[in-house]
């Protein structure tokens, strides 16, 4: 039998924070983006990044809070023929990173511990499996575990706010924060967690 | 980075089915044992099986249904010092095995999905990690993926019943199926399904 895969994770103390200015923003409405986005490029896939931290020996992760009650995984969209782990480096650089020409963090990918699809735009529903009579599902959004080093300098941009979310608020909690987020805590719980203190 | 995990599914048609005498058992009020075994032994270990199958491409598991509205995964409670591996094996026989001394299936135990944790016998919250502020956690339950052969022959205690219920029915359904059965879907998104018909 193959051990535990094993996470380290250092306190929240052990990061920094910055701010920069936030990226320019599509006005076009979103469902008739994601529409014609399909229509020329086919499944639109999305890659996300489970960052983890710990308090008092309780896993935390880091989440991005947009307004006052979304809350988000950094990642985002690949581009065609990108691959998920440069196409998530890229978007945790994006979304976390200093601007450049600032180097960029050394983003370390582990392993994928959920995927979900979504087959049409009109409705938030995501499902962790391919739903059945679905032959062309729209979107798949996959998270990937990713391993902080000791230290890290995180910059965010200024319409987002970085969070850091108990594994004990998020489980059994859809409703706040979403199947995806929230069933976190179920996809890492054959983890182990090696909380280091400083 | 690592590949999805692969577990290979059988239509439900392959496999046969019979019954067996049910075994004896304790008549002592359930929560009163859990204390008093709490007691002498320790943390009780649980590990239980995934047994996967297929109708039309979608996944389906095995779960035994006890009455009219339990359901449970196969598997029980480990003895002092027994390996999980060894453990799950002796109780998918006593689960689904012919009885002795017929030969029993040579079950393939694979990768442990999930890890859940109980803090006390009154109640059956479990939650899918230690609880902060719980040093002694009571009872610590393990899900493992099972591979099924082509064909097999499972026996079932008369008491219980073997159903198969599709993923698009337990996910988001811890009211019916309980916390830890309703969430494989969730921790089984990562695997790749290769679906092998007759």
């Amino acid at each position: 039998m193959a051990p535990s895969p094993v996470v380290r994770t250092y306190p929240l103390s052990s990061y920094s924070f910055d701010t920069k200015m936030e990226k320019h923003k599509s006005i076009i409405n979103p469902i008739t983006r994601l529409d014609s986005i399909y229509k020329t490029e086919g499944i639109r896939r999305i890659v996300e990044g489970i960052l983890l931290v710990h308090e008092h020996n309780h896993p935390y992760i880091l989440l991005l809070k947009v307004g006052t009650a979304f809350y988000k995984l950094p990642g985002g969209k690949l581009e065609a023929g990108e691959s998920e782990i440069n196409g998530l480096k890229r978007k945790l650089s994006s979304k976390l990173g200093p601007d450049p020409p600032s180097p960029q963090p050394d983003w370390q990918i582990g392993e994928c511990v959920g995927v979900w699809w979504r087959t049409n735009f009109e409705t938030s529903a995501v499902y962790p499996y391919c739903p059945p009579h679905r032959t062309k599902p729209r979107e798949c959004r996959k998270q990937f575990v990713v391993q902080l080093p000791e230290r890290e300098y995180f910059v965010v941009p200024k319409n987002l706010q970085l969070v850091s979310v108990p594994f004990y608020q998020l489980y059994d909690n859809a409703q706040k924060f979403g199947h995806v987020i929230a069933s976190i805590p179920e996809q890492l719980s054959r983890f182990q967690f090696n909380t280091i203190d400083e």
